[in-house]
């Protein structure tokens, strides 16, 4: 997948599957959307949403995409995909192109976070992967801002993770064409902070912004 | 969706729904890869994939993800999500946080392409929005590739798309807060082109390759 190439051929070169925990977290960790799929009226259904883990859960907001999330006290069925594009692979022929990516895809059902304590913390967790440092520098939520915002959580029991670093792989006659041939890396990287039009003077933008990794 | 606030706040601020044909192209066409989100056995499936867009039809490797997009000869339900993310949106408190991003979203059955000449547009398409200029310059698909490689199209015609731009948006209150608020961008670029191990040399990298935009 994510290839203009069939996945079996993707299967032979550097593409593979990984049930490794760290992978797993890494590539979490380092994402900051998700894809959500679920299912509304037999349909299926994407929407680009935050999230943030804890542990072996992943936390995400009940008020975006399907009113169906909500339906039922949670219990929706839900496919979570986190993806990063690192390079376009060019090979020598059109059919072996490619992309290097990593992407985790978390299957399970959702589950309404009702518990105060498991609220805060997978609020907490889903501010912290989009802003690290800004709930403990901005005004945290308010007893009403809480009870507007649903949490649902999701279990990593069943995910699986895929990665595909490196080279084309060709086809053995094609190494001769005197086509040029590698990857174009896809670099991502924070701009400078652009601050509101209305801030008042001599408020700087916090190390945590001004540096973020 | 795509924040840590409830959808009905950013739709208070600065979000929109567009119908708008000229948004939708241009969230698709400056787009590298889409989720895709089938249903299978009453479950959501999302994967990463690639696509390419003529008009108004969107193109996707049937070899791609669930093997139920090839079942029945396509007519598969499916959603699409081509999703940009421009930056963080750092609000004056947890709850207005969110992200400036361009998110499109198509919906449809997905139809298995079987007319040679519109194959071979739809690969072209494919193979042009990874890797514009790779069509003309490397080898195209043989008739053996050809065989093994499924095109579907999907209609552009149920679609919607959705943009978030601009400073946060925070409570009245807020706004006396001694904190920073404002956007941090989030750029992406092209690295420096990474040549296969065992090109030989003398092949340089062609400008539609290290000059890309």
């Amino acid at each position: 997948m994510l290839s203009t190439t069939p996945r079996t051929t993707l299967g032979r070169s550097k593409e593979r599957g990984s049930t490794d925990r760290t992978d797993l977290y890494d590539v979490l960790d380092t994402g900051l959307i998700c894809h959500l799929g679920v299912v509304v009226n037999g349909h299926p259904m994407v929407v680009p949403t935050g999230y943030g883990r804890i542990g072996d859960t992943l936390y995400l907001h009940g008020s975006t995409g399907a009113a169906s999330l909500r339906a039922g006290g949670g219990g929706a069925d839900v496919c979570v995909t986190v993806t990063h594009l690192d390079g376009i692979v060019l090979a020598r022929s059109i059919f072996h192109h490619s992309v290097n990516y990593r992407s985790a895809m978390i299957y399970g059902t959702a589950r309404l976070v009702t518990d105060p304590d498991e609220r805060m913390a997978g609020l907490r967790a889903l501010a912290e992967q989009l802003a690290p440092g800004q709930w403990d520098y901005v005004r945290r939520p308010s007893r009403k801002e809480l009870a507007a915002t649903a949490v649902l959580a999701l279990s990593l029991e069943e995910a699986s993770v895929k990665i595909r670093r490196g080279a084309p792989k060709d086809e053995e006659e094609d190494y001769d064409l005197p086509v040029w041939a590698g990857v174009l890396p896809l670099v991502t990287s924070w701009g400078t902070p652009e601050p509101d039009s209305v801030l008042p003077e001599g408020i700087e933008a916090p190390v945590h912004i001004l540096h973020r990794e």
